[in-house]
């Protein structure tokens, strides 16, 4: 998979070593996902010559079954600090995660190595293969199925909580996994971007906000879709208008600047700020607030990964990049509408990789 | 709640500020747990005269119920950087989580202020007060429900992953969450202390490990328990007898040092590694490998947070901690077993928090 980025980052920097210790990178790196994202439980280290697992004795059976690496096993009686001091007698300049590894981990580093921090490491899986692709689709398949089949649960009195309950098990039966806890926000919530689902109520004229995402052989899916429980009034049918419009122009530029060949004469040079601006000001232009978070973001085995396509972004959008193209509107006290997709950009425009109808649904 | 720690630590170190990062000590100070573990959503800066709370506006509505903070919202015209920069006109040595801030954080902090590490920030949770310990109770109680549950779900040819379902779906139902996937392992896998869950199917004459925790209202449980799927032969009866003589024997020892009034004497000179040494001396002494992990640790908000009982622990037992007593024995290509219970230390002793039976199940 991606290990074989490592060497040529290895001579570029002319750096001895790289340690990888974000448990995404890990995942990307050795296929395998068992270490908890809360805690730190085990680093890769690559040099030219070796690729080592360092972790403890709970894993030891477990990483013993990946390939190309050995294991360097972390004991009472061989503590990190010892480790890390043997490896330092070959290992002099040595790359590091510093959006990962925390002051703690960097200062006992730094007694045993000359400490580098890659740029690379962060963006290391900003450009998905097919296989990836493949399997964000099929998990992005599974959210569509859910979608539908949560829409027949959506009735007066059932809660957000029961709702995100629904959409759970049912991802589960499919034999996928939540890729983060469903945001459901009815009424006034969902003019929260990042409600937290609570025993709210639904009652009828309200507004429905599903975000959710599917994760399948540690790739994630991610969506929104916005809804109506009764018949949906005109302001709350510009509001919808006025974001599915934003969306989709969004798109539509995308597909100018790569479709019929365009992308070769622009060289990809595409900056994820100018596309974040089309939906942003069309939407202020409609009279409503900015948007309050980014138009999109990356998506893999992060549910949040590079490219972001914000205004502050530096990203330039290439092929092969999976991403979310969602914005939204809201207004506190009222309520919200987002409406999220992923897409893969390829050298004959987007494609989009959801599939739920994006027609306003009153139910 | 544990808000009230913090002027005395400004006072006692002479910094004007305290900056809290970790999600678990938010939680702690605010009562809020609506931002994601992965990804840095927030700040939290305590001052002897303010206390500031700084997300971005997807948070903007959830966290202005939070009283005694102060929102400042990060956004594109006022990113992290402008609001250190503005905060570091008054605030000049600030305190902040070492273990938590990341290398590139610190980089950017840096440049505004003296920055100092507190100790004492990693250990903020580690003495509970008796909601807390309540909270854990209650959740420990659907733990002890979920293992009653799941026993008659042990059949031939389930899988593992059906069984940590199960479990999922039981605690779910309860109104609670879990704490972190379901360990399940049957047979060999059982030998993997931190065995991810398969595909698996069970079948006659083999172990049945569960791990499992509980969170309610942001407190987690944790707890173990092997079963033997069909007539346990002596070899699996003489590792489960030792487990569950090595947890005893801790639980006697605890009980002596602090029932009638002895920790009055001793004043809670309670070292953590002396306690974790019972347990693992006993196992050796019986033949068997050492425990390759700590013999138990603390348990609140994070699943595992202060104190440690491990042989390099330097942690002081004292009273209203709250703590899992986990001894095990892993036998590579065999199988394995762990017995796990929650405990808090008393004034008159240990006190139990899970309540599962025990003696050796078959079935």
């Amino acid at each position: 998979m991606g290990i074989q980025k490592l060497p040529k980052l290895l001579e570029d920097y002319k750096i001895d070593g790289i340690l990888i210790s974000s448990v995404p990178n890990i995942i990307y790196l050795t296929g395998y996902s068992g270490f908890s994202y809360l805690e730190r439980e085990a680093f890769l280290l690559v040099t030219q010559k070796q690729k080592f697992l360092i972790t403890d004795g709970r894993y030891k059976e477990a990483v013993s079954k990946i390939p190309g690496f050995k294991l360097i096993e972390i004991s009472f009686k061989n503590p990190l600090d010892k480790i890390f001091e043997n490896l330092s007698k070959k290992i002099k300049r040595l790359a590091m995660e510093e959006y990962d590894l925390s002051v703690n981990e960097y200062r006992k580093l730094k007694k045993y190595f000359l400490l580098k921090s890659l740029e690379e490491l962060k963006n290391l899986r900003i450009i998905k293969n097919k296989d990836e692709i493949l399997k964000i689709e099929k998990a992005a398949r599974i959210g569509d199925l859910a979608f539908n089949f949560i829409l027949k649960k959506i009735k007066a009195g059932v809660s957000e909580k029961k709702i995100a309950y629904e959409l759970e098990i049912f991802i589960k039966r499919k034999g996928a996994d939540i890729a983060f806890p469903p945001i459901v926000a009815f009424g006034r919530n969902s003019a929260i971007p990042h409600h937290k689902t609570n025993n709210e109520k639904l009652r009828t004229n309200n507004i429905v906000l599903l975000d959710f995402g599917v994760k399948l052989e540690n790739y994630c899916s991610d969506m929104t879709r916005t809804v109506f429980f009764g018949k949906a009034n005109d302001k709350f049918k510009k509001m919808y208008q006025t974001v599915l419009t934003a969306q989709k122009l969004t798109i539509e530029q995308l597909n100018n600047l790569t479709m019929n060949g365009k992308w070769k004469i622009r060289k990809w040079n595409i900056k994820a700020f100018d596309i974040d601006k089309i939906a942003r000001n069309y939407i202020i232009k409609q009279g409503f607030p900015t948007i309050p978070h980014s138009l999109g973001h990356g998506i893999g085995i992060e549910v949040h990964e590079g490219p972001r396509l914000s205004p502050k972004s530096k990203d330039i959008l290439k092929p092969s990049m999976v991403f979310s193209i969602e914005p939204g509107i809201y207004i506190p006290g009222y309520g919200g509408v987002r409406i999220e997709d992923l897409v893969v950009l390829e050298k004959n425009g987007l494609r989009l990789l959801t599939h739920s109808p994006k027609n306003l649904i009153e139910i």
